[in-house]
């Protein structure tokens, strides 16, 4: 059909690499766009420990559809960065290779794709050649916060992210300097952050959640946290006396 | 049909006080829990300025059922707290009303419900006395990472949320230990928020977010940032050069 003659060999469109929120473990607390994008997905891919399920597609299980190719993405959990990075960019690649046929990719992302998620490194490898669409999440704070019923946030107030691996000093000065927080990844940093926290005089009215929004949620009090805290385990700081009053 | 005698007269079990975040802006940003909840709801409640529309209805408008009660409640957005807290008083005794006749009672929040909304000073009046379940929602500062297709956070990185009202030193100090930012409800601080962000030179890659999600969404460069921001809009502050790969 082209009116300038019929050397352009036709090309195919390529597909669209959407990274899609799944929220942080209930199902229902998919977004309606998230259901209907991996409900109409022809391919799905996702982030998988090596010899683990992934989470991000159990969280999904109940709306994938029924015949659907599936790209499953292991990444290594090393300190080094460059096993992980070499993980991306083959993942990258197998990625790139469904968008160049034409057809869309979505990727499943346990809670917000763009917060301490994997899809942001096959993100930073793959937008510059094709279309990609992120659809945000619930993400583990809310989820975290909303199982606790304490508030994250109020009018004037600061709240911050921090990660459980940043050291003592690191977190005293953060902590300082914010109303409300959630310390991410707790694990087996649990002792430390807790000794922390009571010599700020911050621990007595923290709470520790695991697993939060899922039905093997734990919320306790943070003195009464278990030994053995996993990954996906949470510490929510809310200073202010009474803050939303 | 009580062992211990008749004196006793028969009393209807309370209703259940539900948060429910819609998200961000975005109708397909709800939750399938929020979906649920919400079509299924007997009472309505939802924030709204004096004389103007609720947003968190207008974001919920298409799964609202036919027959509902709607309790509006209207709070002034004004620098004192008291006006506000004799609302939230007024509001609370509202919603009891219809919680101690047995209904439950789902409130429409925007965003999510303990992140800078209205319902968390409604559950610290009402959570002692009845039954309350917070339904996490899409926050915007998601909404806003993913319209820019930046990341929050990756890694050991710290992402912090800051209101626009704080002072320049304030934010400053805070913008010094963090390793991304969302500066929220910008509104008529933009041009001081600029200079800020120019001296520490932090405004090259600032991005300026506006009703993120929305049909009306405006994404810019900070430098492109219209003079009449409103107050739905929001900075999003990534610092590392590279911070995902």
């Amino acid at each position: 059909m082209s009116a300038s003659g019929g050397s352009i060999s036709a090309k195919k469109k390529p597909g669209v690499f959407y990274g899609v929120g799944v929220g942080p473990g209930d199902a229902e607390l998919m977004t309606l766009k998230a259901a209907r994008l991996i409900g109409a997905a022809q391919v799905l891919a996702y982030p998988a420990l090596p010899g683990r399920a992934s989470l991000a597609r159990e969280i999904a299980a109940g709306v994938l559809p029924e015949a659907v190719e599936e790209l499953r993405i292991e990444v290594p959990m090393t300190a080094e960065r460059a096993p992980a990075q070499a993980a991306y960019d083959t993942s990258a690649a197998r990625i790139a290779a469904v968008l160049e046929s034409g057809r869309d990719v979505v990727f499943l992302c346990e809670g917000d794709p763009l917060f301490y998620g994997s899809f942001m490194y096959l993100q930073a490898r793959l937008a510059g050649r094709f279309c990609t669409e992120v659809v945000p999440g619930v993400a583990s704070p809310m989820a975290g916060a909303a199982a606790a019923g304490l508030p994250l946030a109020a009018r004037d107030e600061v709240f911050s992210v921090l990660p459980a691996t940043l050291d003592d000093a690191a977190l005293r000065a953060r902590l300082a300097l914010c109303d409300s927080a959630v310390i991410m990844k707790v694990g087996r940093h649990l002792p430390r952050l807790r000794a922390l926290l009571e010599s700020m005089e911050l621990a007595a009215r923290a709470q520790y959640v695991e697993r939060a929004s899922m039905a093997s949620q734990v919320i306790r009090p943070l003195a009464e946290a278990p030994a053995d805290a996993p990954y996906f385990s949470l510490i929510l700081v809310v200073k202010g006396a009474d803050p939303w009053l």
